[in-house]
């Protein structure tokens, strides 16, 4: 269906921003699990300055990653919604206060293009007291998504509410994004970004290496990133290759069960070296925090070995 | 594999038990969730006293079915173990000690015939300061289990720290429990208790109604049951035919992932009218109690409707 033709919304302006408060105390019980605040600061300064001098000097002399939380809401069977697509509400209203939160404190977030296209999400912050806007970041390997005005994230960047997306797509992508498609988003202060990938296999689809990506983010200047979605990109950061990479992870827990068949954070079967299976990833250093009917769950990706 | 021919264990005695203490704070925080203590002393005094006149009595003017607690322990991504049969330790000391406690506070626990058959679990209760035992009662409907002297529930009832189960079988089962089987049984002081089965479908395998189990159980007047496992049992509950059945969920959740492939607590899939997916389960009058590295989630199972 080609969203462009529907009229009105292009043009429609969204509705004034709900602000959303969080508790001082709840965001003080997070601060452990948070970058350093000045990293945020100092993206703010970039925003505010010459963005390209700022990526260039990032690119030089920064680090080689940005600060990496990884943060999402399940069912207690591990859903992220009942059905590819669908999107459905688990937590509570104290839950989205504090995504907010967190996404007030971060450079950038970041989602693959599956939950762009299943959610069309703001993907801004609307944190009350939020000074800047973090950065929309989208893995879109194959350029499946094509930029339209009518985007919500695109009207919340024209009426000042967030930023344009930086658009990650493979180096060696076939088509470049079509040309009207490039000049919207530039329009908006966004663009595209090549990022090497590569074929697991022979005629499979190109995948990043997280390390890339997130090489790619730091070039940009950006010092913190918190991933949210979807359950492809949050099962590939669980997976013992991608621990060194994320430094936080904060889960929100649901006190439901979506039944089988939902979307499922799960990541890959690993196995010993003699082919038993063996856990994938184990948070240590945890807290657990009971926000109304949910619990949200801070810790850092370590070995996963089991309790003695 | 006949257990029977190992040399040894049948003779064998357990080493003396450990006993478990569970924080008193801890516990207090658990009684809301618990079946009244009351019911416990009751059942005690039917075990020292004629059972038998005392199951006849419960028949005639008690509850139709006991106090139900649904308890497990998961990963994140909601599995029991990372594959049918490999017993998997997912949950630190405290978790252990709880479960021990919770048994204190049953007459009786209730386990599925797979598990009994993966783990040989002893299904007695070693916490510190218990004076009686609850009854084993084992879902085998396909009398799948053959009892034997060498099974670990069977040495702890010879060595008098458990009681032997109650096994509830098929009323239509084709063979009748191996004589053997039935006096090894009975010797420790266990039955074979007969439940109508229902077939589902032509061929299918025979699957007891939970109302028929529970009533089977009421009969026994045991007034309570702490529900263990594994996955068929737990997600048998968990579908909205069974909500009512159930008093009291009480999960543990442990900060790790086992990864794809593993077994799973989700129920089945449950749609609406419209033939539109809608959350199978959800617990209301939640509370959350971070135990070491693991969190414990009490509530009640009830209507799933998601947050405004």
């Amino acid at each position: 269906m080609d969203k462009s033709a529907k009229p009105g919304p292009a043009t429609a302006q969204p509705s004034m921003p709900e602000q959303l408060e969080f508790p001082a105390a709840a965001a003080a019980s997070l601060q452990p699990h948070l970058p350093p605040p000045q990293q945020q600061q100092q993206q703010q300064q970039h925003d505010q300055h010459d963005q390209r001098a700022a990526a260039a000097a990032a690119a030089a002399a920064g680090p080689s990653r940005p600060f990496v939380t990884l943060t999402f809401a399940t069912s207690l069977d591990a859903s992220l919604s009942l059905a590819p697509g669908v999107r459905t509400r688990l937590s509570g209203p104290g839950s989205k206060a504090m995504t907010h939160y967190l996404r007030s404190r971060h450079a950038a977030i970041l989602v693959g293009v599956s939950t762009l296209l299943a959610d069309d999400p703001g993907l801004n912050c609307r944190a009350a007291g939020a000074t800047c806007q973090p950065r929309p970041i989208i893995i879109d390997p194959h350029l499946r998504w094509t930029p339209r005005p009518s985007d919500k994230v695109l009207q919340l960047c024209r009426s000042g509410a967030g930023l344009a997306p930086f658009v990650l797509t493979a180096a060696d992508a076939g088509e470049p994004p079509r040309q009207g498609a490039e000049a919207v988003l530039s329009q908006h202060g966004g663009k595209y970004i090549r990022v090497r990938a590569a074929r697991p296999a022979q005629g499979s689809r190109a995948r990043f290496d997280w390390t890339d990506v997130l090489a790619a983010l730091a070039a940009e200047g950006l010092a913190s990133v918190m991933v949210e979605g979807g359950a492809q990109v949050i099962n590939a950061l669980l997976s013992p290759a991608c621990h060194d990479l994320v430094d936080s992870v904060i889960v929100t827990i649901a006190p439901t069960w979506l039944g089988q068949g939902g979307v499922v954070v799960s990541p890959e079967r690993v196995h010993d070296d003699r082919g038993t299976p063996r856990p994938a990833a184990r948070l240590s250093g945890v807290s657990w925090h009971p926000f109304g009917e949910d619990v949200v769950l801070c810790g850092k990706l370590g070995p996963a070995t089991l309790s003695p």
